[in-house]
């Protein structure tokens, strides 16, 4: 996949080889560690107004680590509660220009419950550590600020590298979306390194070549002017939970199928020679679903792999539903209105607008003719495939060989970075290659990253910079 | 109906007649408005531990009226949180024993932003007070102490009279329950008054016949071992709010039928008789509809009345569902586990019992292969149909004739008052009738009682003490 390696001209230079960040690597492994560590206590949740403050703290924070680095341009730019951290690294004149995004900003950790340690005190247990953010995307975009300290080589780093790590990643990416549209120069580089996904499989690196979009929503269906009694109503007042039930239960089969008209219909299969790279890697779908999804089954479309259930098929999921009565003990409530949260994830060559639309005018059908539905956008992204030709596609896969002594597969992601369209809109080519694992939970309670993973995070991307050095 | 008014034995006695009631409702009608709104103020809501302490507040507010009211017996009984408040007025030799039964807790207020004024900052607007349990019960049971209050008559009322009020009525009525198993004595009376109920409709005042019982359960879905990121797993991994959805779906068709195997086994149709009564009822649908109601359809099986679908056949009614993500914003989660609140109104001669077994056994069926599904109970109530032809239903009749110059007519009630068959066990006839209105709003936002029912109230339970008095 990658043999246009052979292509890349390679000149020598003096920079640090593999060995020296590697050096690098174990000589700082308690300070590498506990750097991150307090970039994790910062709750910086950007989904919810409460904390605007941690996610601004979180932009402070950063900004001021990379100035101590000796980047000599840090700027939080366009926001006072979510600003984009800019940072540029010494000029090197000559040096191809390498982009690198990330985003500082975490999902809420609920439910609280079910952490072992507090999502806000990163704990490490056996070689792994727990915080929300420790993967999504804290820990990942952080090994690529450790990589530049590792090659930065006294304030002459092998190449110019600059930093557009944002705060709204969960949250939309709206400020970066403003941003990008006003300063098209951002992102005329050479090449983009975005590090916010995982391995294949543990010893199994990986490079995204695709990613689903998004199309997130709320539908609300309301049955009544008010709440009533369920005694003196109860057999003749239409329930706005028992409405969004039944609109909910024809949207989806229980077989997967999503029945909303022409959704499926903009859907471009993978190619035949991509599902024959996938059907190569390695996956046992009892381990994965006993293992990492701990269920009895996989549902979906059961013509199609579970890999391209995931990778090349677009779903929808149910997030949550409000209304009614939901405290302690019992209301005998009838609702007048219920909300449910959703989301489709979208493959090429859906657009998410296209959707929303379709959903809408589902929603509408599906429901019944006494409800009143309303849908409501909340954010969005279209899906991502990529050409993976050019030579920093070359030059990540050589790294992670180099650390890990495995190729990189090709693979797709199931989740959407809305922003990445617009981080290639320069023309650079956009490299998609994590650290984290499948297991590490993100979104979801004791979300980790292993501490090895972090390491060979800083050597892999460590490496990279040395290598696009070396690009003629 | 109630014409065996003329078979009760009525002897003259020296107690205030009609136009004293109706004199001291007058005379006293700021202060009667103004000891309620202290009632109201205190916000008893019994189904949520953080009130326990308000429940014994109004308890203690409650046991201190009756005690300035000159009843020589006033305890709390059987809880420190939720006593049940036992009166007794002065005795009175060779009288009829009349129980009073209400209660002083209250539903919960939410959703509070719907009301015009805070629920426990009792308000006057127009000719009504707007307060949670302005209707259920404050209002109605207060407006029964007002009245024993009229006719007592310096300390020799015309009858014995006793209070016994709770403060569970809204949470299963545990304790009362407990108390009644142990003292049959309490009930050991001639006749037991509940008004806990509204008129049939304005100008219409109604004897309940019959209520619903219920069976309020939480259904709980479990289809993953914790929740998980909806990019990373969304086309395999089973959700479980998706599950839940089909579940409920199952369970009732959109025709409004019960898809519960055996449910409708139990239920006994109303009687020709009693369903011709409901007939000559007024009734209009499309004011039901969009004056009560308040939406587009009354839903439930078509082929029977509205009234007997209220009054004479179960209804399954979801109050709520939580799990999930259901703050502010967006959270990309498939959620592992989703619970939903549902209740089961039951019609003679279901058993709330039995109606959880079918219920659970259901739900199981009506569930996803791979979903884990748990039902836990709540708490419930058996359904009640009385046999009015004993004397008190004549009498209350008459004071409702005297009062309102309209013979109350015979109906059900579509709620539910779980103690009703414990306070019948000592053989008294069950006096249900009460002085709300049907647009009361009880368990909603902007729930009142109308100051002229209030003030009927005092009235028409006064001169039911009298004619109670008066029978041999």
């Amino acid at each position: 996949m990658w043999d246009n390696v052979s292509a890349v001209q390679v000149r020598r230079y003096i920079w640090p080889t593999m060995n020296d960040v590697t050096t690098f690597a174990r000589k700082n492994e308690r300070r590498l560690l506990n750097e991150l560590r307090a970039f994790l206590t910062i709750p910086s949740i950007s989904t919810t107004p409460a904390h605007d403050r941690d996610c601004r703290r979180a932009a402070e924070w950063l900004a001021e680590h990379l100035r101590h680095l000796g980047c000599p341009t840090v700027e939080l730019l366009s926001s006072d509660t979510h600003p984009v951290v800019w940072a540029k690294g010494p000029r090197v004149p000559g040096r191809p220009n390498v982009l690198v995004y990330g985003h500082y900003d975490v999902q809420p950790p609920d439910p609280l419950d079910e952490w072992e340690s507090p999502p806000f005190q990163p704990t490490i247990r056996g070689n792994n550590i727990y915080a929300r953010g420790a993967t999504d995307d804290k820990g990942q975009v952080f090994s690529i600020v450790k990589a530049f300290e590792a090659v930065a080589n006294g304030g002459r780093p092998p190449i110019n590298v600059a930093f557009l790590i944002e705060g709204q990643e969960e949250s939309g990416s709206g400020v970066l979306f403003d941003l990008l549209a006003k300063r098209r120069d951002l992102v005329d580089v050479d090449a983009v390194l975005v590090a916010d996904m995982p391995y294949y499989a543990p010893g199994w690196p990986a490079i995204e070549v695709g990613l689903r979009g998004l199309c997130y929503a709320e539908i609300t269906v309301r049955t009544l002017k008010s709440d009533l009694h369920s005694g003196l109503y109860g057999g003749v007042a239409p329930n706005a939970h028992e409405a969004l039930v039944h609109t909910l239960a024809n949207l989806k089969a229980p077989s997967g199928r999503i029945k909303i008209p022409g959704l499926y219909e903009a859907v471009a299969r993978p190619s035949t020679k991509e599902r024959d790279a996938w059907a190569k890697l390695p996956f046992s779908e009892h381990k994965f679903r006993t293992g990492e999804v701990g269920s009895k089954a996989l549902t979906g479309l059961q013509r199609y792999s579970p890999l391209e259930r995931i990778w090349g098929l677009p779903t929808l999921d149910i997030h949550g539903i409000m209304g009614g009565f939901t405290g302690e003990g019992a209301k005998t409530v009838i609702p007048a209105a219920a909300t449910a949260k959703v989301s489709l994830r979208l493959v090429p060559n859906q657009k998410a607008k296209t959707v929303l639309r379709q959903l809408a005018k589902a929603a509408k059908a599906a429901a019944p003719p006494f409800a009143d539905v309303k849908v409501e956008f909340i954010h969005g992204a279209d899906p991502v495939v990529l050409d993976v030709t050019a030579p920093p596609f070359a030059l990540i896969a050589q790294a992670f060989r180099e650390v890990e002594g495995r190729e990189p597969v090709p693979i797709r992601s199931g989740g959407s970075i809305p922003v990445v369209p617009a981080l290639g809109a320069g023309g650079a080519p956009v490299v998609m290659a994590g650290i984290g694992l499948p297991d590490d939970r993100l979104h979801a309670p004791n979300e980790k990253i292993g501490v090895d993973q972090y390491l060979k995070g800083v050597r892999v991307f460590g490496r990279f910079f040395q290598l696009m050095g070396d690009l003629k």
